[in-house]
C-alpha cells in the first residue's frame, strides 16, 4: 500500500479541489484525438499521459522499467504487473506532481508533451474484461427485494446471510460512461395475461452500484484467501446495472437474471486504486451469524465512499438527486466476495470485474434502484419538469456519482452516466 | 454453406475412417512442441497446418490471402473474416485434400511440413472465449429436474415453453478436454442441519451438451433475427458442464447457479463447422404453443448428432457407457437460442460460446446427468470394477463422444475427456 499524506499538494493547477487531488491518482484509457490508446492518470482538471512519462525514462528504478505497460489501450498489462509495481507507480507518479518536486512542473516542454486536459480528450473502457459477476451483497437492497415479493417475513432467502451470493454477468456489454443505451425489448408478462408478449421494456431501472477490478488472478483449483484479496484486487469504479424488471421478473426462474441484465452494464473511467481508498477503509455491519472461517474478516472491510444518484429528464436543466447512500452500508465486503468467488477453484482473471449489488442504505432515500425508490411502482417521484417517474423514460439521463471525503481534500470518482435511447 | 459430396474421399492415408474425413474438416489450434500455436485442420490421424499452408501461398485468391489469420494462438480472427472467408478456406482446404489433386498429394518436401500426426502435437482451447452462455433447452432434461424437486404437475416452469431461458456461465474456466478438473469445495447446507458447512463437494456432475461458437457478433442495440442466425455461427463442439449439486442447490436461489458451476466446463479440441453439419439438419420437436414471431423458425432446425458419455474408474480398463442421446432432441434450436439472446440488444462477440444445456433423450437410457441417471441418487448404478456410483468419485474419468452418421462416412467431434482429482 502507498497512501500520499492528507496534507500533499500538487504543482498542477486546481488540482486540490474537486475529485482528483494528489492523494487519488486514478488510473483511465485515453487518447488525445490521435487514436492511440493510452494509459493516464487523472490530476485535478489534468490526464497525465504515463506513456510519454515512461517514454521520457521517468519509471526506471521499478519494476516498470522495461516494459511500457501504459502504452496499451487497457490496464490489464499494468494490472498484471503485481501489487508491488502498482505500488512503485503510485509513488513515482505522485513525486513526479507533488509540489516542489520540479522534474516536470519547470520542464515547459516534457509538461506540453505528458499533459493533457480531461474536456480534450476522448475517454475509454479502462480495462479489457475477461469475466463480469455481480453480486447481491446489500442487506437492505435484498430485503427492500423480497419484502416487496415475498413478504416481510420471507424477505432474506436463506442462504443470503451465510454467503454472498452472486451471478455472472455479461462481460460484452458492459460499456463507459457516456455511451447512451438502448432501452431493451423482449418478452414480458402481465400477472393476468394467458401468454407473454413481446415489446419494449417499460420497466427500465437502474441499479446504483460499484464493481472492482481484479488487478492480479489465480490458477485453477488455488483459491484466492480472505487474507490475500487485498493484494489481487486493483481498484474500483462506479457501477450501473441497467435492469429491465418486467424482462426480468418473467425469464429470471430458475437460472437467474439473463436478458434482463445482459443489455448494458455502465461503469466510470477512472479506476481508483485500493491504495487511493485505504485512508477511508471503515468497520462493515456486523455479521450475524458469524460466517464460515473461509469468509471471516477481521479488521476494517468496509469503504466509506459517499454515493448519490440522479435523474435528468430532456425537460429539465439539471439533474435532480434520486438518493444517498454509502458503500459502507454493504453487508459483505469486497474480500468476502473475492473468497467467495474462488473458494471452488474458479480461477479468476486479470481485469475481472466484480459488481458489488445495489447499494441501499437503510433510510427511504437511500435506496439504490428505482423499483425501491417507487416501491414497485406504487410511490412515483414527480420531477421538477412537472412529470412522473415509476422507472425511467426515454430521454432520461441517469447519472452516479461517489467520493470520499479526507481531511481537506476528496477522493472521487467521477461520474458515470448515461442517457436512455428508445428502443431501436 | 460449402458441403463436400459424401462420395469424395481424400490422399490422406486411414481418412475415410473414424471422425475426421474430408467431408468434415474440423479446426483446432496445435503447437508441434515449439510453443508456436497456429490453426489446424483435423483430416483423418494428422492435423493439415494452415499457417504453413498459408505462407505456402495457397490460399491466394480468397479472402484470406492478405491476412494469415491462421498463424494465430486461436481462431477468432478467422472466425471475424465472416461467413464467407469461412466458405471459401473449407472450399480451398478441401480441394487441397481431394484425392485427385496432386498439389500436396506428391509433394513429399511440402507435404512434411504441413502435417502432423494428432498423436505427436498438442491441442489447444480453440477460442479465446469472450462471454460463456448456457443454456437449458432440452424439455426432457427441464421435466426430469423439475420432477426431482419439484413433483411431476410443476415440473416446467411457467417460461420454459415460451422462450430458451438460458444464464451467464464463466469465460475463464472453459478447459481444453485432457486438463483435469479439481473437486470443488464450498458450502452446502443438509436438508436437515441448521447451518451450512463447508467442504468437498459430495455430489459433483456431468452435462452432457454441445455448444456453439460465434464466429461474428453483432453491434449493441442490434440482434441477430433468427434468419441471420445461421450465418454468425462458426461451428460446435461437446461440452461437459461440471456441476457441484450439493453447492448449486444451496446457492442457486435467487440469482441461479454460480459456484456449484463456475470451476470448470470442458469442451472438445476440434470445432465442427456448420457447414459440414449442413447435410445433418433434421426437423426439431414440434413447439406447443407457438413461440413468439422473434422465435419463430421454419424448416429443420435441429441437428441429427449421436452423443454417448462414460464413465472409467480408476479400477476400470476400459470406459463403461453411462447414456446414449441426440443432439436432434433439443426443444430450443441454436437459431432460436442465438436470436432470443441478443433480441434485447445485447452485444455479442466474435469467439462467444453458447451451451445447449444437457440433453436428455425421451428414454431412461438417454439422460444427460448423473442426477437424471440414478434419479437423484435414489437408483445407483454399478460399475464393472464392483463399485457403485450416484454421483463422481475422485478418480474417475469422464468422457462424451459425438457424430453424425452420413454415407458411407461420419462426422465426428472427437471427444471431451477429463479425469476428476480430489479437492485441492
Amino acid at each position: 500500500m502507498y497512501t500520499i499524506d492528507g496534507a500533499a499538494s500538487s504543482w498542477v493547477e486546481d488540482s486540490s479541489d474537486g475529485d482528483f487531488p494528489i492523494q487519488n491518482l486514478p488510473y483511465g484509457i485515453f487518447d488525445a484525438h490521435d487514436s492511440r490508446l493510452r494509459v493516464g492518470v487523472a490530476i485535478g482538471p489534468y490526464v497525465l499521459d504515463l506513456a510519454a512519462i515512461h517514454e521520457a525514462g521517468l519509471f526506471s528504478n521499478t519494476l516498470l522499467a522495461d516494459d511500457n505497460v501504459f502504452a496499451a489501450p487497457n490496464l490489464n498489462a499494468l494490472m498484471s504487473k503485481g501489487r508491488q509495481a502498482w505500488t512503485q507507480a503510485r509513488q513515482r507518479i505522485s513525486e513526479l506532481l507533488v509540489a516542489d518536486n520540479p522534474v516536470l512542473r519547470d520542464d515547459t516542454d516534457l509538461r506540453n508533451k505528458v499533459m493533457w486536459l480531461q474536456s480534450k480528450v476522448n475517454v475509454h473502457l479502462p480495462v479489457a474484461i475477461g469475466d463480469f459477476t455481480d453480486f447481491y451483497s446489500s442487506k437492505e437492497h435484498a430485503t427492500n427485494v423480497g419484502t416487496m415479493f415475498r413478504g416481510k417475513d420471507n424477505a432474506l432467502m436463506p442462504n443470503w446471510l451465510h454467503l454472498p451470493v452472486g451471478y455472472h454477468g455479461r462481460a460484452s456489454t458492459v460499456f463507459i460512461s457516456g455511451v447512451d443505451i438502448h432501452r431493451p425489448k423482449g418478452q414480458t408478462k402481465a400477472d393476468e395475461a394467458d401468454a407473454p408478449s413481446f415489446g419494449a421494456s417499460r420497466l427500465l431501472d437502474f441499479e446504483l452500484e460499484m464493481g472492482f477490478f481484479l488487478g492480479t488472478g489465480n490458477k485453477p483449483g488455488e483459491p484466492i484467501s480472505i487474507d490475500q484479496a487485498k493484494d489481487h484486487i486493483f481498484g474500483m469504479v462506479l457501477l450501473n446495472d441497467w435492469s429491465a424488471r418486467d424482462i426480468q421478473k418473467w425469464e429470471y426462474v430458475p437460472l437467474g437474471p439473463f436478458l434482463g441484465k445482459s443489455f448494458a452494464t455502465s461503469i466510470s473511467p477512472w479506476v481508483v486504486t485500493l491504495d487511493a481508498l485505504e485512508p477511508f477503509r471503515v468497520d462493515g455491519p456486523k455479521q450475524d451469524p458469524q460466517p464460515l472461517p473461509y469468509l471471516g474478516f477481521d479488521g476494517n472491510g468496509a469503504f466509506d465512499i459517499q454515493l448519490e444518484a440522479y435523474i435528468q429528464s430532456e425537460k429539465m436543466s439539471e439533474p435532480m438527486r434520486l438518493t444517498a447512500t454509502n458503500f459502507k452500508h454493504l453487508y459483505w465486503n469486497m474480500f468476502q466476495q473475492l473468497a467467495h468467488h474462488t473458494v471452488n477453484g474458479t480461477a479468476m482473471r486479470d481485469g475481472d470485474l466484480c459488481g458489488s449489488g445495489t447499494i441501499s442504505g437503510p433510510t427511504e432515500d437511500s435506496r439504490g434502484s428505482m423499483l425501491e425508490i417507487c416501491w414497485k411502482g406504487t410511490k412515483p417521484i414527480t420531477l421538477p419538469d412537472g412529470s412522473q417517474r415509476k422507472f425511467f423514460a426515454d430521454g432520461d439521463t441517469v447519472i452516479i456519482r461517489g467520493w470520499c471525503v479526507g481531511k481537506g481534500y476528496r477522493i472521487g470518482f467521477g461520474e458515470v452516466k448515461a442517457k436512455i435511447l428508445p428502443a431501436s
